[in-house]
């Protein structure tokens, strides 16, 4: 039965996340327009919005009011879409091609790709802060404090850093070291948006313990995926250029575990994380069908 | 007797703000050991730190505690030296030298600059956000919500994007629009840094407003202070190349008013300022030296 209204309940909060935005993003007027509108551009009806959906789903799993879930994961999405506005600059990956549309660099320049990720970034924060989110300050405030750890130097831009270097070492990393660049690069933001629905409705620490494993686990899932996905398909499928990675001689667990194994890995990961999930019951039975979707998706 | 010491005391807070720094970043170390080292040369050991004074010395004004004050002062640096970073790339003002010393893009490169301002921006809320900085969740999250509206697009990030767009614009910004993009660009953060003290120890909401006026009259102030200088100082007295503004005939207050009537402008704001901070007694006099201090500096 999930996975027949996955999709659904997918597109149902993309569309609801894209609402929020519209509404805690800056108005596409004044003299700053061009800045407005490059954020706008860059978090607004683009991309499956599975950060958010995973923010959303967690938050159900706790009764968490729906305005205080969908801020959140409206923050989550500002801040992934600051991270791909910057990864996609030419002193970075150089991509011309996001979700099947010119980079933010691309449609604008550098200076206001540049501008308009940071200011992404602030708004996430921002919007993780203010009352509306929350009227308890702690949570408020552990909820700044966890999306800052997985973003930062130790969490994603540590990741990315990561990456950059793997392209010009002379010698390829081992799979202890692609693990940890992937998680770190993709895996944190991902294991926060699964945490967000715990901290949000104030869970025992051992339930966001469950929801960090199962987030951490269905982020791997996901990169073998992607990196699945950048080797078999055409750029028209993934609306972004594909076997940039293998070209690039990227350091993905792909690469080093070959298709067959990764794939049988991704599908263990998988099984993994849902059997994280069993203490919450058929309440998680559309974050159990996601975590399928994970490895079966075909773009 | 305060304009003999507050040299003295800049420079002890700079150094008390260094040693939080070194503590605050991640170490020189690791993989990532590139972004690490890059973050801290953008900050530590450089600049007068006169914001992160300011946080120290507004917050002494209601009795917090140092630990608390120091943090945040920290952060404010934090986030001041990410804008430095990245208003220095190639693709925005395209600077190489900044307080005598190559900047991060020259140091290293484009990437590893992008991703130590972006790091540094997360790092500034992170720290604010985090129990240390404070007991009660309220004040924490009150200080994540300010800073990113001051930093944020609309505040610091959208101010540097008038800046962008004033320098291709066909016509000359009018005075009001100056007036703004200053306000945006430099002020938000220094009124921020002002208001900050006030928000650590629960100032009245009054009291809060003389802190903002004061931040706000000396930050303009400041700013022309510094046009001032980009037009009469070398490169060496600087620490950064001069003349630039002029040469790239950037929307100054001094353009506009010409600098006989801008410096008179600029005392006209300290006076201001330094009547805000009646209501405080002897115990905002470093403060208001620090006001006088703003125009006299000669560097």
């Amino acid at each position: 039965m999930n996975l027949e209204t996955l999709p659904a309940a997918i597109a149902e909060a993309a569309a609801e996340i894209d609402t929020a935005l519209a509404v805690l993003l800056p108005p596409d007027a004044g003299e700053e327009a061009p800045l407005f509108a490059a954020m706008r551009y860059a978090t607004i009806g683009g991309g499956k919005k599975l950060r958010g959906f995973l923010v959303l789903e967690t938050a159900r799993l706790f009764g968490v009011a729906r305005g205080s879930a969908i801020r959140v994961a409206a923050a989550v999405e500002m801040l992934h879409g600051y991270s791909l506005v910057h990864d996609d600059l030419p002193a970075m990956d150089d991509d011309d091609l996001r979700r099947g549309k010119p980079t933010v660099h691309k449609a604008w320049d550098e200076a206001t790709a540049i501008l308009a990720g940071d200011a992404l970034q602030t708004q996430a924060f921002a919007t993780l802060a203010a009352p509306e989110t929350h009227a308890d300050g702690e949570i408020r405030a552990t909820l700044c404090l966890r999306l800052a750890q997985a973003a930062g130097a130790q969490g994603m831009v540590g990741g990315q850093m990561l990456d950059m270097l793997a392209e010009v070492a002379t010698a390829p990393l081992e799979r202890g070291a692609v693990l940890r660049l992937q998680q770190l690069k993709t895996g944190r933001l991902i294991e926060f948006a699964a945490e967000a629905g715990g901290i949000l409705g104030q869970a025992a620490a051992p339930l966001r313990q469950r929801l960090l494993a199962y987030g951490r686990d269905i982020g791997t899932a996901f990169q073998i995926a992607d990196d699945l996905l950048d080797l078999t398909a055409t750029p028209e499928q993934a609306g972004k250029a594909t076997g940039k990675d293998a070209a690039a001689g990227k350091a993905t667990l792909l690469g080093l575990l070959g298709p067959e194994r990764a794939r049988l890995y991704a599908v263990e990961l998988i099984a993994r994380a849902k059997a994280e999930l069993d203490v919450f019951g058929a309440r998680a039975d559309l974050l159990c069908a996601l975590a399928d979707h994970v490895i079966s998706r075909r773009h």
